[in-house]
C-alpha cells in the first residue's frame, strides 16, 4: 500500500474527466488519468475499479441514499413525500464544490453510446433501489413501481437541472419542484385527462 | 442470394432458443443455429444481424407499434387511453401461437446478465418512443415522460403475466387489468396517499 494522498479520489477524478474532453474516454487510460493527477497507478485503484467507475461509482452510494431515506422517512409520510426524503439525501452528493464537475461528466457520456446506455442502467438500478425501499414500507408492488420510476425521472430532472453550466440553484430545490410537476402529472394521468391531438 | 425458405425466421427462431436452452447463450453459435434449423448461415443473416438480436429483433418493431398506435388515437383520447392503444397495437406480437417461444426467451435472459442488461435498456428505449409518441400529440415534457413509464410497466407486467408458462389469458386483457392497476396508483400518487411504514 502507498502513501495516503491527500484528496486522491477527487484529483483523480478531475483528471480523468479532463483527459477524457481532451482525448474522448476510450483513448484515456488509467495510467494517464494516475499520471496527470501526480498519482501512482496503485492510487487510482485503490479508488476506482476501473475508469468507468470514476463515472459511475457514486451509484451504490445514491442507491444506499436514497434506500436508507424511504425507510427512515416518518410513518405519516406520502409516498411522493417519501421520495422527497430520498432526494433531499442525495444532495448531499451534489455541492456547490462538486458543480464544475458535473457538465464534464455529461459531455463525457452525451458522446459515447456504450456511456450513455450504463447511464440508462444506473437509472434502472436506481429505481429499482427505491422500489424495494418502498415495498419494504409496505407499498403494493405496483404502486411501488410507479413510485420509482416518477422518483428517478424527479432525480434525473433534478440533475440535469443542477449540472447546467450556469445554474446556481441548490439540488433539493430543483428535486422539490420536479417532484410537485410529476405529482400534477401523476393526478393528470390518475383523472384521465385527455391527451390533446 | 439463397432460395426462399418458408418460415425461416421462426424455425431459426426455436433453433436458437433450444440451443441457448441447452448449452447456453454465449457457448451457442450462429453456425449451429442455422444448421439445427436446417438452413444456410447466410440465411440466418438475412434474417437477423447476430445472435443477440433473435432475443431483442422485436424491439423495433413494437417501438413502432407502440408509436403509430400513440400518434393515431382519436382526438379525444385521454392519456392512459393513448397507452391502452399503445398495448393493443402490440397485441399483434403476441398471438398464441408465439406463447411458447416467451417462458423460453425469459429464462435465456435470466440467466444471462449482459442480455438482461440488454432487457433494460430495451424497455428504456420503448419509453423513449413512447414519450415522443405523447410529445408530438402536444403532452407536455413530464406528463408525457411519466406516461411512457407508467406505459413501459403495463407493457412488462403484462407480458410477464401473458409468458407465464401456464397463461391462456389473451395479451390484451392482461394488458388493460395492469393499465387499470397503474392508474390506480397514479391517483394515488397525485393525491399524495400516506406510505405505510
Amino acid at each position: 500500500m502507498g502513501r495516503w494522498e491527500p484528496n486522491a479520489r477527487e484529483r483523480l477524478e478531475r483528471a480523468a474527466l479532463a483527459l477524457f474532453a481532451e482525448h474522448g474516454y476510450d483513448a484515456t487510460t488509467v495510467a494517464e488519468i494516475a499520471d496527470r493527477a501526480g498519482l501512482a497507478k496503485s492510487t487510482f485503484f485503490r479508488h476506482f475499479a476501473d475508469k468507468r467507475e470514476v463515472l459511475f461509482g457514486g451509484q451504490d452510494m445514491l442507491a444506499e441514499l436514497f434506500s436508507d431515506a424511504i425507510r427512515t422517512a416518518p410513518p405519516g409520510a406520502t409516498t411522493v413525500g417519501c421520495l422527497a426524503a430520498a432526494l433531499e439525501a442525495a444532495a448531499a452528493a451534489f455541492t456547490p464544490d462538486r458543480h464544475d464537475l458535473a457538465p464534464r461528466r455529461r459531455a463525457v457520456i452525451a458522446a459515447n453510446s456504450e456511456l450513455q446506455e450504463r447511464e440508462l442502467l444506473k437509472r434502472a438500478r436506481l429505481a429499482s433501489a427505491m422500489a424495494d425501499a418502498l415495498r419494504a414500507r409496505g407499498a403494493d408492488d405496483t404502486t411501488a413501481r410507479l413510485a420509482a420510476e416518477l422518483g428517478v425521472l424527479a432525480f434525473s430532472t433534478a440533475y440535469a437541472g443542477w449540472a447546467a453550466p450556469e445554474n446556481r440553484q441548490p439540488f433539493t430545490e430543483i428535486a422539490h419542484a420536479a417532484l410537485r410537476d410529476l405529482q400534477a402529472s401523476a393526478t393528470t394521468l390518475g383523472t384521465g385527462a385527455t391527451c390533446p391531438g
